[in-house]
């Protein structure tokens, strides 16, 4: 999915937001507009947005001098939702159908942003998230791949979602490889990440070999891309993995919300809904 | 006014807003953003937002090869007023207070965004006009300053407004001269534009000397920045003029619709409410 003319006004509106999380001054937000800016004039749009979005926060890390700057956030909202655990693992265990329960909370944990929201938010998400509506919804074909797959790639997306991600992969009965960024950006998950969610504890952590907020498969590396192509199932969790494997020809099944309109213009579904399948 | 983080954002959907108003395919409306983008990346954020337009504008004419891309677009909108002139006149001489109604609708002119709204949405503009919230309302004041001046400066903002600034200037009932743009931008008022709206008949038009959608006294000329300096009451439309002027240290009666958020906040009043009197 390539670039969309709106995105441009998203990557600034992303800089000064992303600024003022890590508490920069006037100067420092201008100067992120400058870099935005620059970023801009270069920009190749026939990309998808998380592969132009590498460079606009590599130059965050350049301008305030944090090769990590979201960790703080991170550690808060892995353990902000690990203190969920028991209580969502009992809320799966008591549904009527566990695995699809656990499918309705893992898109759940893709509904809140952790960089912004509150820990009373995500309880108000959560009650709200067995009733939530989904767009598209092709549970009964997912069951049917699933019962044919002898392992599972599962690709992640932010920390504190990840903790929704380990109770899903409890549900999935199969051996999963949980795909990580291969290094830090914006609040999305690497290997440490992952251990802090005790991802190690239900499926195998691979890297993808890419830093890219998404799964661009030209960076990736050779075991990754051999895994992607041979897995039996792909699960894709979020939205920057989907913009940037809307073009790779396998069948995925999709697990994110529908964050802006560019997505959903793409789509042809509404904002805000929530997405599990085959686009 | 120095320009706010949001102004930067603001930048880029005018530079996108005004390629598809010109008919730009996709090409060409990201070689805009690329362009905007090459502005922002060396923006000084000390100056206001209109200061900095110049170059944005500038950037367009570039782009597209059109030296005044809104020509069109300002000869229908006065067009289009000029056709409610009757209407509109026999309004303000049916009022109780003919001045206090030619003064609200003059703002009611500043409302309507000619660029984009269509007829209908002016005669229904029209219809609330002479009911709109004004957040500030300095008549009295304004009355007693109009009493004790000889003439009066007016500075112009877009055309098509410029129909509903002949009808109050027709109430003003002092010599006027009605300050225009030294060259086309945007659909800002120029000396052609302001003739072609019949400005000529109760005023003398009189360049600023300067280009920029807005009053950088720095960049008028010297006989208008006399003019300014000289003039016993100065009358100002629009927020370019008011971004430009907040820091000229003479009074100025402004009359204009709070259109942006920065604008909005800057004066602690409410995004949409009309605007009359000194801040």
């Amino acid at each position: 999915m390539k670039m969309h003319l709106d995105c441009a006004q998203c990557f600034l509106k992303q800089a000064a937001r992303t600024g003022r999380l890590l508490g920069c001054d006037e100067s420092c937000l201008w100067d992120m507009v400058k870099g935005c800016g620059k970023i801009l004039s270069q920009i190749n749009h026939q990309l998808p947005p998380p592969q132009n979005a590498v460079s606009l926060y590599d130059m965050i890390s350049e301008k305030t001098g944090l090769d990590d700057p979201f960790i703080d956030i991170k550690k808060e909202s892995t353990k902000e939702v690990l203190s969920l655990y028991p209580e969502l693992k009992e809320k799966i265990e008591g549904s009527t159908d566990p695995l699809e329960a656990a499918i309705r909370l893992s898109a759940c944990g893709n509904v809140i942003d952790y960089g912004t929201s509150s820990s009373f938010d995500i309880k108000k998400e959560l009650d709200k998230a067995l009733e939530g509506h989904f767009s598209k919804w092709e549970y009964p074909d997912f069951v049917n791949r699933l019962n044919e797959a002898s392992w599972i790639l599962y690709l992640g997306d932010n920390c504190g979602e990840t903790v929704f991600d380990r109770l899903l992969i409890e549900r999935l009965k199969r051996p999963v490889k949980y795909a990580v960024r291969a290094g830090p950006i914006i609040n999305d998950v690497t290997m440490e990440d992952a251990v802090d969610a005790g991802i190690d504890l239900v499926a195998q952590i691979v890297s993808t070999g890419c830093r890219a907020p998404g799964i661009i498969l030209d960076w990736c590396s050779d075991e990754f891309q051999a895994l992607f192509q041979s897995a039996p199932l792909v699960i894709s969790k979020g939205q920057g993995n989907f913009e940037t494997l809307t073009e790779c020809g396998r069948e995925i099944f999709y697990i994110f919300k529908l964050k802006c309109n560019v997505v959903a213009d793409f789509l042809g579904l509404p904002l805000g809904s929530m997405f599990f399948g085959r686009p």
